[in-house]
């Protein structure tokens, strides 16, 4: 009997301790995203204003670039740090990722990059969680769990999905596998950080119409099958073409300051050749068109090159909202085609392109859940199995481990 | 590019292979379980037409065990020799196993035993995908998988959650992990599973409302935590209760049948004693006294003794079912004493007792999306995760391995 208080003596102990800690990290990480959130919409309004700003993006990144160069230390692995610290590495995750990362991406939309935002907040999620671990002085073990935390803090609150958010975190660092030893904290962490964001703050989120779902039937189902397929195959031509450029830019322009003035100019002329600037930022606006039905089919690729090129010029911010972007477009064009209600079709494309990249099924069904309901859970589930499927093993993330291969 | 090409060829042929024979899986486990669930409506209703075929319970618990002594093989394992079979163990699944548990179940059911029927419809799914692994001479690895595909299609189609069924099967075999290898497959037989027990069969199933979800508050909070700890611990007193029962029964009466005998009588002696039959059984008309607030405190204990008293005596049946009612029954004896909703806590008991017996939070939260929707997913997953962490390493599941530890 003894032995068995002991255990619950010290299961109370690891709820209190992690209620703590994974809570302050929701704080921290949920008041972080709050005005990361904040900036972002200024930040796109005042682009818009004064349409001269995008000339200043090659003088952006090359601040930004410089700033990593200078003080960076190794801030400038991103996500793939946390992953790796996350999986037990010892490298320490330095706290000034959390300004430069809210920096960079600011720059990076406020002068029209085209790039996304869970990464930033996922970081800064990461760097406080770094924080609290050296304060309380928390041995490995807890380290990683504490890590765990930032980035389901960040991703939950970022995006206004905690459970999603706490699945992620457990789900991204290896391929194939959830394990969920950090569930408890993950989710504090993620719940309290969407509470801050959305409660404490008061900043809501964006909120898309799945419409009426089809009836089930063997036909639907193909059609879904096929346009998973394609979610799947697009986000491998995402990462693929991301890691590429990023690897080309380095190799033309070792210097990362001329890299992004580079970079930057690229964009430049990308927009005046494509003869709009709505493939600029983090794209809801692109999103919204996709819901509605009023993309052309050519969108979904233009808005992936103007994504790629940004980050692989090195530009800051995450990749997520532009996969929304890129996979709803993609869906909405693919449901006239296939003769599928469009925002159905839109809300797959959304998840699925997403799901390939990131490679985390069971929390992008998950968030597909949270912000679609569960009508369509059906159709999310195969979407996002079938994505993960078709993506191999690539993703944007290349530090993440392959737990258990794919087939 | 061949590389890649092959890759790609490699998972169409993946995924055609085993949308041929998971789907076989599907056909025969949602056939058998659409049979399975019309045989238990005629069992209960016939038990209540007769009440005198309680006074049988001995003699049909005594044929039973003579049938699994004298023919049942390694049958007499049930779902734990699925779980091991799924980890790569090389003792053959016997296809007797199907018509024993059968019958076996349908016995229990029509004599008055209290037991459930998601191990007579998870062990017909597993001896049926190890006879198509057979005749398909399948190797290890896809032998594995296809195991995991009996077990999901048989939970999927006999709950009718075919999207917890996939995940189920995947996060039963260890505690704290989901291996992502079989998803497809299992989604398939599931999916497949669920459709032929429903739409080809016409077997429908039962729905429960979860009425109004109550808005967040810290308070809300805090009982259902307390409510969610109860229901862990609920759920380890029903496993390690069985367990014991089991063994003393065993050490009490080594000769099966005489062991059978003496549980049956033991049944009937409490029948009398708690003066009402409606223990018996799945426990049906209890989750529907439970969602309308009409069980007494110690409804959720006597059902649970009641089942563990059957099952210890070596009945065939599974657990889930009574695990729902005496979650469901639970959760609306608290409903009442902490001032909450009763559908809305009868729903979080029925989810989360089941969550701590089986040690797969994750399937039971999907669970709990597609029977009561997505409106109470932040609960459920609350409750999930701290019923998960509450149950500790114990589980109905023996042959669960440890995959990671949960604190």
């Amino acid at each position: 009997m003894s032995k068995t208080q002991n255990i619950y003596l010290y299961l109370f102990f690891f709820l209190i301790k992690w209620a703590v800690l994974a809570g302050l990290v929701g704080l921290l990480a949920g008041s972080a995203s709050a005005f990361f959130l904040v900036s972002l919409k200024w930040a796109a309004e005042t682009r818009e204003t004064y349409s001269w700003f995008l000339f200043l993006l090659p003088f952006g990144g090359m601040l930004v670039s410089f700033l990593y160069w200078k003080y960076g230390l190794n801030s400038a692995k991103g996500n793939n740090l946390l992953i790796e610290q996350a999986h037990g590495a010892k490298e320490s995750i330095p706290f000034r990722m959390a300004p430069l990362v809210l920096f960079g991406t600011i720059v990076t939309h406020l002068f029209g990059g085209s790039a996304g935002r869970e990464g930033t907040a996922v970081q800064m999620g990461g760097a406080f969680s770094e924080l609290i671990g050296k304060l309380f002085k928390l041995d490995e073990v807890d380290r990683k769990i504490i890590i765990i935390c930032g980035i389901s803090s960040g991703f939950g609150s970022v995006f206004g999905t905690p459970l999603a958010g706490t699945v992620f975190g457990l789900e991204v660092l290896a391929l194939g596998l959830i394990r969920h030893e950090a569930i408890f904290p993950a989710f504090i962490a993620a719940f309290v950080g969407d509470i801050v964001t959305t409660t404490v703050w008061g900043v809501g989120h964006h909120h898309y119409e799945i419409g009426t779902i089809p009836s089930l039937s063997a036909l639907l189902l193909l059609k879904i099958l096929f346009a998973a397929i394609l979610f799947g195959l697009t986000s491998t031509l995402f990462s693929e073409l991301t890691h590429w450029l990023k690897k080309q830019y380095t190799k033309l322009f070792p210097n990362p300051m001329l890299k992004s003035f580079v970079g930057g100019l690229v964009i430049i002329g990308l927009v005046y050749i494509v003869g709009t600037r709505k493939y600029l930022g983090l794209g809801i606006p692109l999103i919204d068109d996709a819901f509605e039905g009023e993309v052309s089919p050519l969108t979904f690729i233009t808005k992936l090159l103007f994504t790629s090129l940004t980050l692989g010029a090195g530009y800051q911010g995450g990749e997520v909202t532009p996969l929304f972007a890129i996979g709803s477009t993609l869906g909405s064009s693919l449901g006239d085609i296939l003769q599928v209600s469009i925002p159905f079709l839109a809300a797959l494309g959304f998840i699925g392109v997403f799901c390939g990249a990131t490679n985390t099924p069971i929390a992008c069904f998950i968030m597909g859940i949270e912000l679609f309901g569960s009508e369509a859970s059906l159709y999310l589930f195969l979407v996002c199995i079938i994505s993960y499927l078709f993506s191999g093993h690539t993703g944007i993330y290349t530090s993440q481990q392959i737990g258990v291969s794919k087939s």
